[in-house]
């Protein structure tokens, strides 16, 4: 028994080769299978062509146990993937009955009667077995080529779905009933760089064993940590390592799980029963806008302000023209007015706000474009930071979105060092 | 010279295996090239495994010529695309003296110290070119390996983004002279459905000839379509059909070019030097940040309100508590009451107010997680509708967006015919 069993994926379908859809359904087979011992090896991507699609299936039956084929089940011309397994077998293509019954069974309760092209989907490779289609007309097949088990799935997510769950995984587990899960350890982190990160880790831990297969992956603006014993025998190093790792930078680690800054932190104010309030400048009701973005926003959020112009800021929030005469938008002075503006007038318990420049125009050599003031709640008066984020403007609005709501986490969970961004960021005239 | 020129792609990074991300950098490669004369082959897909990945760069520079890699130039042990390119062409890795020009620079900009890991990312095989990287620390590199130019870009979607607009089209478009673009004609549309678009042509316009190739790409709440010849030939075609296609469904048409509805919002608003303010219940700031995404939108844009609670509804807005008790918080009254309190206190020119039930939660047998009332300017006066987008909650919060700057759209290019959405998703009680 091999372990793990390396799985190809053979996806098919013009629409992949032209960027008209973006292919998610060897995310999901992936997210389904890695975890239950079948991690992909390579994951082949082609179009409707008959001659390509016989050669990727000789060639990815050569380096796998298990192969899944997804599309190409259709009943259109271009629908090749019956044909093209048959050939690669070198068997004839024949109605199969349970296929035929399945498409004459399906017609009749649409009330629709059985065509030519319906027909083609019950022409499947001669001594193929059936994965059954719960949800749709095509069923999916599966037959052994070059001692790789090759399984046929339609294109359609949902019904592709179906029958991962209900035909491929039990097939797999009452074939396959050797193999085994490694168990992964996750922390969703912003704060510090991927290289940041890993270059503390080896700074910090410089025996972590090998053993410890340790993975980044950046999901801008957090990077996620994955730790994964690299066989079953070193299970026990994980158990002793990973609490060293969680230690080290417990400060940056948003949770123990795939989330965002956002779930994080009305997660954080629901359970202390706290509010929050908003007022925001150049991120323009962003930051409002991913705190509401999480279901049950409305126990912790009741307003926002977005004051764009000068005059609003003002208006909306109270803001001294003085101020803003004497210091400019994007100064400490006016992001601590309108935090406090904000609060008075919400009566939210925490608050956050910002005022910067987005770019890519408005920015001076005093205050480029990426320069950003922040004002923040923390343990009970206000707190300021002038940053600088140079870049597109997007970038700019998500990272100043992502700090803010990350400086109210922080304060949330009572941590009270200073995160590396606040230092490295630092605009030189906030520096004392 | 060979007309197609095919296109391999090689997309790695052990993310894109385990399903943690679904792949949308292929979607852009092939969107980008395909029209330009190179379409895709072959997309393979891997793991950050060294053995792996030389020999998929020797695989795919086979029938292909021009292979785009993806992936695995950032700083960590996992990033192997350099040495794997060293060892496919038999080359060393040597410090490229640019690449170490742009670390330095980048490091220099941001204020952080060149460390170890970052100079990895200048360990480039001996012998390649540099693709610019304008966004990012690692620069992008090629070489020629088995005849076909591989191209090696960054993973991180932004960086790969302005790579391939900025540095690869025109070294292709240079060194390709030859390769024919047969030009695509695209229409952004929003308001009508794929299946309901590609209905209403073959209904309106039945002889449209085969030799025009229409596709539909759905990038959610727009629907792309594409008419592109299939033949040099069927040039004159498309010169004679498209005015008619144009004619057909202009209503719906937000451009004839890849943009979306906060990019049209602003620029109308900026030709005709109007302004406009939000007043948003349930998509919380979405629609004030969509439009302050766009650079320019501090001409167009004042003031954002946020009013989440019923309380800051009645201070921020001046609604009447007596509405809210009689009505409720979704309902056409208060919508009505939320825009003219905006208009009021920010005084401009037009406005779009939004209240509804975003779900899951909150939803009634009367109003059920779906329905939302938008209040819009229109004709001098506030129109208003009530409508349903039952589903998930980020989709609801989008499409509710959507719908509000389409309605500003509208108005501000005169459009007067009511939009499909209006009449298909009317909530019955909004039908008098």
């Amino acid at each position: 028994m091999e372990n793990p069993m390396y799985l190809n994926l053979l996806m098919t379908g013009n629409e992949l080769m032209i960027g008209d859809i973006t292919d998610s359904n060897s995310t999901f087979i992936a997210q389904q299978l890695e975890p239950e011992g079948f991690p992909v090896r390579r994951k082949l991507t082609v179009g409707d062509d008959l001659s390509l699609l016989i050669e990727s299936l000789n060639d990815l039956s050569q380096d796998a146990g298990v192969l899944i084929v997804n599309g190409g089940l259709g009943p259109t011309v271009d629908d090749l993937t019956s044909a093209a397994l048959a050939a690669a077998l070198n068997v004839p293509l024949e109605q199969h009955p349970v296929a035929l019954a399945h498409l004459e069974s399906w017609c009749e309760q649409r009330r629709i009667r059985l065509n030519a092209a319906n027909l083609k989907q019950a022409l499947l490779p001669k001594g193929c077995f059936i994965l059954a289609n719960r949800t749709g007309s095509a069923v999916g097949f599966g037959a052994e080529l070059n001692g790789c088990l090759v399984l046929c799935t339609p294109g359609v997510p949902r019904e592709m779905h179906t029958m991962v769950r209900e035909e491929i995984l039990p097939l797999l587990a009452k074939r396959y009933p050797e193999q085994v899960r490694l168990p992964l350890s996750r922390f969703t982190t912003f704060g510090i760089g991927e290289s940041g990160l890993q270059q503390w880790l080896s700074d910090n831990l410089p025996d972590l064993p090998d053993a410890i297969d340790v993975g980044f992956r950046a999901s801008s603006p957090l990077i996620e940590l994955k730790l994964k014993p690299k066989t079953l025998d070193a299970l026990p190093l994980i158990t002793q390592w990973l609490p060293r790792i969680e230690a080290l930078i417990s400060d940056y680690i948003i949770a123990n799980e795939q989330t965002s800054l956002q779930k994080a932190v009305v997660n954080l104010l629901a359970a202390q029963e706290k509010t929050i309030v908003t007022a925001e400048s150049c991120t323009g009701g962003l930051i409002a806008s991913q705190i509401t973005s999480i279901a049950g926003a409305s126990a912790v959020f009741n307003a926002g302000f977005v004051t764009y112009s000068n005059t609003m800021k003002q208006t909306m929030l109270g803001v001294a023209k003085s101020t803003l005469q004497q210091y400019g938008a994007v100064s400490e002075a006016v992001v601590r007015e309108m935090l406090q503006g904000a609060l008075d007038r919400s009566g939210a318990d925490l608050g956050v706000a910002v005022s910067g420049i987005a770019g890519p125009d408005g920015g001076s050599t005093e205050k480029p474009a990426g320069t950003v003031w922040i004002a923040w709640t923390s343990a009970g008066t206000i707190a300021t930071a002038g940053l600088l984020f140079p870049g597109e403007r997007l970038w700019f609005q998500n990272m100043v979105a992502a700090a803010s709501l990350d400086l109210i986490r922080r304060e949330l969970q009572g941590i009270t060092t200073t995160p590396r961004y606040l230092i490295e960021r630092r605009i030189k005239s906030a520096i004392k």
